[in-house]
């Protein structure tokens, strides 16, 4: 353990959200200290952490008293402003990398990536206006979706076409942004793996996990995953593709297509995700911690699993369900602390241990 | 769920060591924040919790503050003044009661509850003075043990008599402090029963521990304990008595001697105690989360446990291990954020998943 971080050290993380709180906690449990930089008001990892700045990502005197007051900055999502990080790196190291960053805020640098690492990707053409499109959905067909290049989350920023006459509408909602239309790719399933790189290089993967979505958002992840041995294989492998492709540092989600072709990349996400929060409860070590012990210079966690997962989200209204789960025998509650039940705010989640593995 | 703490309210930690430390995360988890009071500077605490008040049980204006900002009090250390709690207890419920406290705050009181109880202890005598003293030796004999009647933990205020010519260097040690001489028990292990009481009366108990210590203090736990299918119901039913007795709400630790005439009460501790981490990484539903479920009001975990654990205490210069414990497989490591590594001081656990339950 050369490089490691100090016992004590404090640990920059960008983002107050559930994942950031996830990762404050984790650091805590490997005696480190963390402070929060948000913009809104009452972030949910300010009730775990050493200190919180809310400020705004512009605003540059509380940045500098942020970087000035940490030892190292990671971040908890990927669509932090440029110049905040041109102004963080100037201080401080931030994990991961900026290449991770800049391929995965820009969907078409993300997939152009994928391709250039020999991984399989759905058809993709870039879309500036209506005559990109035009010529995109000849060269790729309905049914297809177009999305922003950049700041889509929980299927934010899509549009759906059916066919060639759904252009317009389509492109309309795109608003003036710089968009990519991506062809359906016939799949039997969706798996992620949660992966890491640390500072010496070493690559671990968690089990993949199963993921059903609902209108765009996560629902549940389930572990293990129906995956043919070679299917494991190959999905951990080509994570592991990616993160030495981008000299990596940190958890890394991959969201991957089964196919009967082989596995297709659908996006990754540089940072711990919410398709891996089972492991909180069948690992070990789980991907918060192995997120802090990758930037922090530490071994990795094996990645071995314990017991087998039903992860399911806890979105919006859900939360009211939470007197009956807490009766359930094996069901392991993580609430986020926010205050009002939103449609489609993620409150928290339950990892159910449904066996051994 | 009647009378649930409502999300988001302030759960206030008398004690900001590791115990408060691993409560303050188990309460977010549950959706509630905590208000950390601790006298000394630097709390481990701190670093999980919302809030923080450094100032002396003593100082009344703190305290006042302190409860006029938290829903509810508990504690992570029996050892509270009582005027504190005096004060306290004029704003809010304190949980675990304060009959709990005063039966685990005294070794004599203790004693003579259990034996109302029904319950079997170690023969003792209280022992005020050189007189009292005399007359305990003539009725438990040697080898005794000599113990401070308060205040003690983890081996201190202790002084072994191995033949009445001891009396006087023993008696010395205790100050002036009423003690009490308890006769050695022949056992062939210690195991421990971690049991919560909600405020609905429901009670729940972990499968016990066996606890090995060193110098006084706890070293490993190993979870199944070595007890037949007799003890092993015996040891919770006798838990479940003490917390029934009490009107006891909360999470209790209840160390046995497990003896060929049946299982002997070594001591009460109205807390999460050390000898129940090993449920961090056991069970779905820890010590910790069942205490802040009970006192919030929540139904208990039912204890069930998924993994074999073994607990083992990093104390001191233990720390120095962590390189070669994070390589371990299937080890989590649970550090407490302590600046100095002093002997006999507990700098953090690991617990080592060794199997499946």
């Amino acid at each position: 353990m050369t490089d490691v971080l100090a016992p004590g050290s404090v640990i920059g993380i960008l983002g107050g959200g559930q994942l950031g709180r996830m990762l404050s906690v984790a650091a805590a449990r490997l005696g480190y200290r963390t402070h929060i930089l948000e913009p809104g008001a009452n972030p949910p990892a300010a009730d775990v952490a050493h200190a919180v700045t809310i400020a705004p990502y512009e605003d540059s005197a509380a940045l500098e008293a942020f970087a000035r007051s940490v030892d190292i900055v990671t971040y908890e999502f990927e669509n932090i402003p440029t110049s905040a990080l041109d102004l963080l790196e100037a201080y401080l190291p931030i994990h991961p990398n900026r290449r991770a960053l800049s391929v995965s805020q820009d969907r078409l640098i993300e997939k152009s990536f994928l391709r250039d690492s020999g991984l399989a990707t759905a058809p993709y053409a870039a879309v500036d206006d209506a005559v990109d499109l035009a010529e995109a959905i000849a060269e790729i067909g309905t049914p297809a979706i177009l999305k922003t290049r950049r700041l889509g989350y929980d299927g934010k920023g899509q549009a759906r076409l059916n066919a060639p006459g759904d252009a317009d509408i389509a492109l309309a909602a795109m608003g003036d942004n710089p968009a990519i239309l991506e062809g359906f790719v016939e799949f039997s399933h969706e798996v992620s793996v949660i992966a890491a790189r640390g500072l010496s290089g070493e690559v671990a993967a968690f089990d993949p996990g199963e993921n059903v979505h609902e209108g765009g958002i996560l629902r549940t992840t389930i572990v293990p995953a129906r995956l043919t041995e070679a299917q494991r294989t190959d999905a951990i492998l080509l994570a592991g593709k990616i993160l030495n492709a981008l000299q990596y540092v940190g958890v890394m989600g991959v969201e991957l297509f089964v196919t009967a072709k082989g596995l297709i990349v659908n996006e990754i996400a540089p940072r711990v995700h919410n398709s891996g929060h089972w492991t909180q409860n069948g690992c070990a070590v789980d991907q918060f911690e192995q997120h802090i012990r990758a930037i922090a210079g530490w071994p990795l966690g094996d990645g071995s699993r314990h017991s087998d997962v039903l992860m399911e989200n806890l979105i919006g209204d859900d939360i009211g369900r939470i007197p009956y789960i807490a009766q359930e025998a094996n069901a392991a509650i993580h609430l986020y602390g926010k205050a009002e039940a939103r449609p489609g705010r993620k409150m928290g989640h339950v990892n159910r241990i449904t066996g051994r593995a």
